[in-house]
């Protein structure tokens, strides 16, 4: 049976690094929300309309059967497991695990750049304050996340396991897209710190599942709406 | 072998969610960074040192052995299994950990609502955006957070898995204890719309290993370094 997955069909957002995993696992999915009109109405009936006993806070979940499963790193922890994704060992397993969380958190950092007040203000309402926010950002906290993770090549590689790729590679795959989409002239002063980083991206770009889906319309484009948002203000 | 919680010796912070599950587990272990003076920079040679196989981003992070795990979530997930603070079931472990993970972004926007533009500025820096930002969280963050919590616990209780304690009732304890301390008279008034949540927190507390622990100088007092903080201008 096909995997169903929730998530908001105008973006890539959150739900594209379960995209990335189900596509290099060759899994047969069904993304929900883009199958008709009545995709996001059902989404929504299944978190709020009492029909499932464990229902999910917030989009993205995957349905298998009748096992719901909800935030990206639980879904990666999950299939990972089946899909040769993830080592089988209880330590390398949780330490990737570890790196998923990671990434969770920088993921809500990099979101932080352009809502610094929160979401429910527009971005234009907290512009001044998300070019603070993106000048610290810069500064700080990517040379401390991706040097973690250039760090973690750098004992092995080409992937963050060594050898084997894992769903963290193609997460980290998709931040680099990210940056490089939403903070061109930044990220190109940036990418000398992250050799392994690029080359890593390089590597899962060209895997044949990824490169096919990359070139298909099933990737939704970088736009806006999403988590990496290109505003010139913020780019400098 | 007693385990080692690694994390910052002067405030609870994002340890206390993986402390309450080591009492009420009764295990034993040992907070290394409170253990003298050497404690901080014993935890820092784990992260930097190179001497780890597999070393974590940031703490928290328990030992067991050689075994490492990082992030409160990935504890929790790790501790649930072998303390009966989780279900065995499959489909009730991700669940559970889906709601633990939901709990950290909670816990992410509770750290917003005093440092909209990141921590790197002091909160007297950034006071102006804080109380916007807390205004937000309070008109619509946690009504959305903490009613899925009491609508999951409206479905049957009295704690979120049904009967048995699970690590997650822990960590709402915790965050009704935050909100209480920090926002005293917010919390106040929305505390009628989350009787069942607040029922819990009572029979958390009354745990004999809690109610202990909670007495004992272990429990450290709230202050302004963690993640909850009494600031006048946010209380409103």
């Amino acid at each position: 049976m096909a995997y169903e997955l929730y998530y908001w069909p105008m973006i890539q957002g959150r739900g594209e690094f379960v995209r990335l995993a189900l596509v290099e696992a060759g899994a047969d999915y069904v993304d929900v929300a883009r199958r008709g009109a009545n995709g996001i109405p059902k989404m929504r009936k299944l978190m709020e309309g009492g029909r499932l006993p464990m229902p999910p806070f917030a989009p993205p979940f995957l349905k298998s059967g009748n096992l719901v499963v909800s935030h990206v790193a639980n879904i990666l922890l999950y299939l990972g497991g089946s899909h040769g994704l993830a080592p089988k060992a209880e330590a390398s397993r949780l330490w990737l695990h570890g790196l998923q969380l990671t990434i969770t958190d920088f993921v809500s950092e990099v979101h932080d750049t352009h809502h610094p007040l929160g979401p429910t203000l527009y971005y234009e309402q907290q512009r001044a304050m998300a070019k603070r926010r993106t000048d610290e950002f810069w500064k700080l906290r990517v040379p401390k996340y991706l040097g973690y993770f250039e760090r973690m090549l750098k004992r092995g590689g080409p992937f963050v396991m060594g050898r084997k790729l894992t769903y963290v590679d193609l997460s980290l795959f998709q931040l680099i897209e990210g940056l490089r989409y939403a903070f061109p002239k930044r990220m190109k002063r940036f990418e000398k710190n992250v050799p392994r980083l690029l080359a890593l991206r390089d590597r899962v770009a060209a895997r044949p599942r990824i490169k096919a889906y990359l070139a298909s319309d099933k990737r939704i484009a970088f736009n806006e709406h999403g988590i990496f948002r290109r505003y010139k203000a913020l780019d400098r």
